[in-house]
């Protein structure tokens, strides 16, 4: 007897074509926090890592954008235009959107800002994102998240036009980054910036092994599939990952995108790996203004006594993924005017 | 001095905000064929592994579509339609499609075949597709694959409309099947006959390690990217990965999708893993009426040796891959009626 005929004995066939259950279960991350007591080898104490400034390569890069929004406006009258929407008052959404108009100034970029209630509609959030789309001075749109819960944040994600998705988050520019042969209109800001950095940093990413860990549509996803169509070879490890320290240990390159503070310890990194933490985790810290400070995913202090390279947080990778939403504004603007 | 500045100094920040750059280079995979030569153990001599018979199941399966067919036609008097394109006069293309046009007259599906000569101009295949696109009769429609080199593929499934997509090949099914907490429309029938399969063989899944080799947008990709949605830690392996027999070795759960005869040898393989394997590579075979005979990528002989449970081919994971395309029509259909 076949297994499948055993198996459909004991009623493990009942699956059979649910599309729900084919698609997986739709499970939040939920990872445990390590503990946390330091796990090097007390003898070993030497930093060996290049610590990336990213405010320098930040700074280097929008000074091109600046010239290019230069050249484009002396040479056609025109600018390259951001609209950002807010609903709420999340603290930390006003803090992201501030920083990211402070940017849009520096290089010269007009942006628009649309406000709304913490419990404004759906309908009314869609009317302010398609008038976005329909505004010929907007060439890059984003919406804050995240978004209450009572609004349906894949709805308005799929109402934005892939045509100024600077986030890269609609699921037509997200399958086009997937699939080989195919370009998408934008690349996720924080994995264009991973690669970005690599690229600068002479890093070979062909053959090479890279593990991202976190798969969230901001950060983890696409920066696995764009080191994927650089030819790494990539593992994506997440929260029901079994040894995540061992898969990691492996890798020449590491991206973590988890929102915990210091979960990946030096005994997760490989002598030598160049790594980027994508984490900005607010912890208390009586010693600072506001009483909190924002540290990343990594152990920062034993990670640079194993590591080759890494960007510390903050003031690692999120100035060079601020200005990648610049960048991506530039491109849809020159695209919208066939501006070279 | 900081590293950026040392890199920019040797002239290493010249790829800043290239896109095809940050795309990566499109790259072909040319694999390179295994030593044949048997790496086992010669006193290793004992087959453990079940064999899936791939038609049996693809069997049980085609009796329920059959049976929801029949319940549509009774009580609204509407049947399901897939419409086939096929361009050319390719031996492989026919073949698949006449096997497809036999599965759906077993269900009771009407099929709609439309052929085109080698030499048809863009205009006329998109026309062809938009007829079918705004046909009430038709609720799948596919493009056999390859095309002619003349025709942009990318630009014809473009033109498929995502309601009528049951290849899953539409890059708004690819991006919704790689973004957890949304649902393609349709998902990629060799993708949803790996997970069917493994469903239907008790696998857990979750937590586990699978490794895909390939990364094809028919196979690879989106079985990687639906295997990772059930919460496996998947890696994805290419023709760049140095030591693909390492990582493969780790895996409880290893696809393949190459498209090399037996290039994964038994040595690849851990004891007790679940192999499916998608090739089906045609090879020279004097005694077999055609004067070839289909097999697959993994040597099959070696691997019984070693798994707990393979696919064969022919007759392992193929008909269960067809059989997903009738599914996907069904499905369609019940959409477009909202049948329940």
């Amino acid at each position: 007897m076949r297994v499948w005929q055993i198996l459909k004995r004991k009623g493990l066939c009942s699956t059979a074509l649910n599309h729900a259950a084919i698609l997986g279960p739709n499970l939040p991350d939920v990872w445990i926090p390590p503990n946390t007591s330091s796990t090097m080898d007390s003898r070993v104490d030497v930093q060996t890592a290049t610590i990336i400034d990213g405010k320098a390569i930040a700074q280097d890069i929008r000074s091109q954008i600046a010239r290019e929004v230069c050249r484009m406006k002396a040479s056609i009258g025109k600018s390259p235009g951001l609209a950002v929407v807010l609903v709420g008052k999340r603290r930390d959404s006003q803090t992201y959107i501030r920083v990211k108009l402070k940017a849009c100034d520096e290089v010269g970029i007009p942006s628009f800002i649309a406000q709304l209630p913490e419990n404004c509609t759906e309908y009314q959030l869609l009317n302010v994102v398609s008038g976005f789309n329909d505004n010929p001075l907007v060439h890059g749109i984003i919406v804050q998240l995240p978004l209450p819960q009572h609004l349906d944040e894949e709805k308005i994600i799929d109402s934005v036009s892939p045509e100024k998705d600077v986030d890269g988050f609609h699921p037509l520019n997200m399958g086009n980054l997937a699939m080989r042969r195919r370009e998408p209109l934008f690349i996720p800001c924080a994995s264009k910036g991973c690669i970005e950095l690599l690229l600068r940093s002479g890093v070979e990413i062909m053959g090479k092994k890279a593990v991202v860990i976190g798969r969230s549509k901001i950060v983890g996803l696409p920066t696995s599939l764009l080191l994927q169509r650089h030819q790494a070879t990539v593992s994506t490890v997440h929260a029901f990952t079994k040894n995540p320290e061992k898969i990691t240990r492996e890798a020449d390159i590491v991206v973590s995108d988890v929102g915990i503070p210091n979960i990946v310890l030096g005994n997760w990194l490989k002598p030598g790996a160049f790594v980027i933490d994508m984490g900005t985790n607010p912890i208390k810290d009586p010693n600072s203004r506001n009483g909190y400070r924002i540290t990343g995913d990594i152990c920062f202090k034993e990670a640079t006594k194993v590591v080759s390279a890494i960007t510390p947080v903050p003031g690692g990778i999120g100035p060079i993924t601020i200005t990648m939403l610049l960048s991506n504004t530039l491109d849809s603007a020159k695209r919208a005017f066939r501006f070279p």
